[in-house]
């Protein structure tokens, strides 16, 4: 399971967890120890992602060809780092080298969260569909009518300041001017969006972003990623295995075209991540994380209040911002300057982390980002209006 | 030269001919004119461009398979529809049908232009490299340095209010917040893009976006469309066959991902389209468009005083603003509401029109959109800061 | 319709008629008539097909790219070559010269066959199904049940030796050992196949190579190309527009899959070119050639004797034989050796000549082909046993 | 490395053991041994390699995207197998099953093969080089000049007949006509493929088939596969890792194309599959097998006499004879008659067996059949003339 690569997107878990130890022996110990000795010279080639100012990249739809270094090596490799950072971390050197090993435990994170995801589609194309860990079922509970926060229109602040870690592109905080809003006090059900396909959604043009509309026809889509109708019945696949689609939870592994879709057809909107923002700032950060080993979005188990629910964890949350430059905002110099700022391009903003993002790495001006195409990511829909 | 279709992107002239004439047909004078008769009921399979509600359409990409009906025969469609238009226009219901028939005409003129281009693209790719019309040489001038034109913050207004015409997505007129700016006071001049070239812009990476570099890497681009090194000297293809570079000229068809690198690489960036919409409702509206019919961007003839000069004609300037819905954005309803509001993503507004727009056609808040990736447009930069 | 290009396999009528004239200006002219001047050094470019020795060639898939030369210049390049060929065969050195021109007249006649069979495609992907020429239809005849003519076995010669014209690759005539074999007395008709598609053919897998079982999943094929299921009934795309299906014709545009299938579901197999020729040498030749201007197989109209019927015109019949060499097969020196041997890979013989081959073409030793995958030729099937 | 395919050709090792099992399972114990159980009803889909007669098929690019059941599983499948079989054999029903299972036993053998093919291109992909297992170097030798071991013509017989095994594709044993011919008495060496090199083989195109100048341009061949140039000398991959390339040593991983190529280069030609078969008769089975543990063709290490040399075992040889029917071959009935009857288009037969062949498994008259273009599998060259 730690070897093959299922898809371009995806990478192999093994190549994860040489990767993030890459990181800390390329843009730590070689520069800063003293000594440090690799221990193999090809893996600075090999395990460089996407670091142009780096050097040259083994071809990423490839990472699943490399059968070598093993699993068992690269765990050796990665022995091999934790040991030189401990040294490291104990020399006087440290506080200057704090900033890019907070930097490398973020990127640790974030790649936890990513061999989770890849390996359930990896997993999910096996016709035996082979569970990961076995999980308890959710029950199905009573979801509450969806009801609305709102928010005055005003010139307001987002993005980051002050003294906690955070990415580059979430800053500068910068003003921008806000209309009046509403927020969709809860995420979207599965049945709710099975009123969606069961209305013709995935049938009706209209409702669709033309590069929407023509994936719908190419691939024939008619059902969120890992949605299979069995006996008349929807199942969704899991990494527990296969489970019966619960119509309380949140629904999940949808593209930004199907949110978008979904939004239309329902007479609402997606927020932009200023709205989203605005409201998550006030927002709980408790929520579903990958600590609590779920794996899998969990229904909403009490009325909600006024306030916003099921901000944090969960699913991302797609917003209708593309993913570009705040005011004001520079990329970081040298190799970190690639880290976020190149992919600035075709990409839509996503908000608030998910069942698979570890708790202490989100915050309420985190940005996401993916293509409005993909659906491999715990990726879900609230409403605005 | 009419009927072939050089790539996806572009349409056989045959075929814009008869598709601006489908749309009067189509939507004026089938459901407006008692007694109408269509010369030819397949045509309203075959010209409709991308509109599902009004049925099926023929694959865009095929559209240079059809060598029937004949130009001749979409010229007689055209006479046909015209004198049909011209009864209507002369009954009582004129008034009602102002809007459609407006909006009509507008729809042409975006042809107009697109004939323009797509005849370009397939002309340059013959090895004859035939001129479509024989065009007097600009004279080389010397380019003043650029300066720039100064707006302090402010919460401002953009996009289109009143009473004449506009397309849907230039409204609603709105609310958004500006950091104080810069704006370059003229066109970036093919000399100043050869300095970028030479200073090896298309081999270092950190200066584009990843997807950017995807392309240069793959298609192997080193120099804007229609560029040619021959015996060492650059050489540019236009509708008047080979000519020797220009350096005072504007730069013409590069693609975002070149006119967001070159901006990196000077120092300065794009500009958004509120920006660019705050400079350009004070300039001048005069320019080189179609009517002039040089087909082709011209050197600035006169030293630039402290206003903002080629805002409107000679090519489109790429902004940095995703085209995305103004807040409160609603499409129309019907067949037109897919005119314009499906193609919100993915795309990048560019601004001013070009050598190939008809001067009527363009205003201050007009949104063009073209895809990050596409050069075969009149496309152009302007630097802000 | 002389300037679109339906598919790569097929060229624009005006190319075809740039290409012969190019065959006699580059083999002829150039080198043997002193004095000559081309109309454009280009040509020799644009219009080399395949011929390595030539030079480079504008690649083939993008001949239909090419707008310029126009139609009318195509003309006078030929008028211009023709001009030219008529003074150097009234010259002295026209005998030395007899070969190449008897040659490229060969040459000529095969592209005749091709703008027919090109055109009949371009044509076919066009909704309104146009007709290029009005012809009459043929009526419906009784089929004589299928005849067999035996061969014993024995030690023959095939291929051509003697004085007449033949294209290098119908050589040497060499012995080869026959079984003792049948060969069916005429062609199988569009009413035997339906019997094969109603017995369910096209959803049989183990009737087909593996191969064609691939492109039948692939493509969808469920019927011979050309032939639309319209209310329940079939009809077949013509030069002459849409026309119900004659179950009398032999069946036309099928690969050699198709053929294969068809005959292993009939319980025989297809000829070997030996054994096809053995029984052709005593044919009659005449046959529905592109002269009769039908450019489409017709129904046998009178009951077969003992001997073959059907054998040369009206449909190429797929033999089961790859392409190679003769045994003692040498290719010519020179660019007349890239002519037919370096095609003798991957591609099967066909035989007998078709309604869009010229009558004095063909001959009994004539080996035609086409990779086996290919329906655009008027191709059809004879059995063996 | 048991669990990555490295390309669409190539199955994982964890495949091949699960899928040779599969056939026992499926063609002996499900219909042979009363109530046999099988482990997983899911593998009857997951294991079929291409058995349209047996159900449907796990798609074959997919196979490396199984990482369940896990190689302990498929290990565990195999036993369960083993000892069905074993129960099996005791049984009174042994003889009548006989031919099926000493054809699984044949196809095992296959597939053993094939894992060392599959295996080494894995491996080869990986920077690192991996070796599977050291060997030691074989020296060089100095290598005789090739001779040639002549025949006369003559009517003369090939294919199997008799007692010992064969597959059906070896028959029946036919009469075919043979002219005089020599075949080379030893095979073609690294040393004189290098020579083709440096003389321009891979830039002469007429050299070459056309398909096989298509591939060399479009894929940029230079060498055979697993041959890299550094530092100015050639090295190859093979199973112990990178070597320097022995020039004494049988070339190998040739295309048909190459061998072809390599062929009219050097005046000759490639052998027919019945020349080569009338010298292999009475040659020495003798040769490098699999059973060496090589994996590797080893230098011809002593003179040859009279007679051919290297033709079993060492490098699988390419014949100019595309992979066609016996005359009068019918493929056996039910499944069994998709084994090798469907495969015959668009391949050349090549003989002799290679390196990574088991002994037992070849002989004379057997037929492997791959496409041209194809390289991974231990491929060489012998000539004739």
């Amino acid at each position: 399971d730690q070897v093959v690569q299922s898809m371009e997107d995806a990478s192999p878990t093994r190549w994860h967890l040489a990767h993030t130890t890459w990181f800390f022996e390329t843009l730590v110990l070689k520069p800063s120890l003293p000594g440090y000795r690799p221990i193999n010279h090809a893996f600075e080639y090999l395990f460089n992602s996407y670091y142009n100012s780096l050097g040259a990249q083994f071809p990423r739809p490839q990472r699943g060809l490399l059968t070598r270094p093993t699993v068992a090596e690269v765990m050796a490799y990665r022995e091999h780092v934790d040991r030189a950072m401990l040294e490291l971390l104990e020399s006087a050197q440290e506080r200057e080298l704090q900033d890019v090993i907070t930097l490398g435990m973020h990127h640790e994170q974030q790649h936890q969260e990513l061999m989770v995801t890849d390996l359930k589609h990896l997993l999910s194309l096996n016709p035996l569909f082979p569970s990961y860990r076995a999980t308890e079922k959710a029950a199905i509970v009573e979801v509450q009518p969806l009801g609305w926060v709102h928010r005055p229109e005003g010139l307001v602040e987002i993005g980051h300041a002050g003294d906690g870690f955070a990415y580059d592109n979430e800053g500068p905080r910068h003003r921008t001017f806000a209309e009046a809003f509403a927020l969709g006090d809860r995420l979207i059900t599965c049945g709710e969006y099975q009123q969606f396909i069961d209305d013709g959604g995935y049938r009706t043009a209209d409702l669709w972003l033309a590069d929407g509309w023509s994936i719908v026809e190419q691939e024939g889509w008619d059902a969120p990623l890992y949605w299979l109708e069995l006996d008349g019945g929807w199942e969704t696949f899991t990494l527990s295995g296969l489970r019966d689609l619960n119509p309380s939870e949140p629904v999940c592994h949808v593209s930004y075209y199907e949110a978008d879709a979904f939004a239309r057809w329902s007479g609402a909107r997606l927020p932009t991540e200023a709205e989203w923002e605005l409201v998550a700032k006030d927002a709980r950060t408790a929520g579903n994380f990958v600590e609590s080993e779920r794996f899998h979005p969990v229904p909403l188990s009490r009325k909600p209040d006024a306030a916003a629910t099921q901000v944090f964890g969960g699913v991302w949350e797609w917003t209708q911002s593309p993913y570009t430059p705040y005011p004001g905002y520079r990329p970081p110099a040298g190799a970190l300057g690639e880290y976020n700022s190149k992919f600035m391009s075709s990409q839509m903003v996503l908000r608030g982390g998910s069942c698979a993002t570890p708790a202490s790495h989100i915050r309420a001006t985190y940005r996401n980002f993916f293509a409005p195409s993909k659906r491999w990511q715990f990726t879900g829909i609230r409403l605005a209006r």
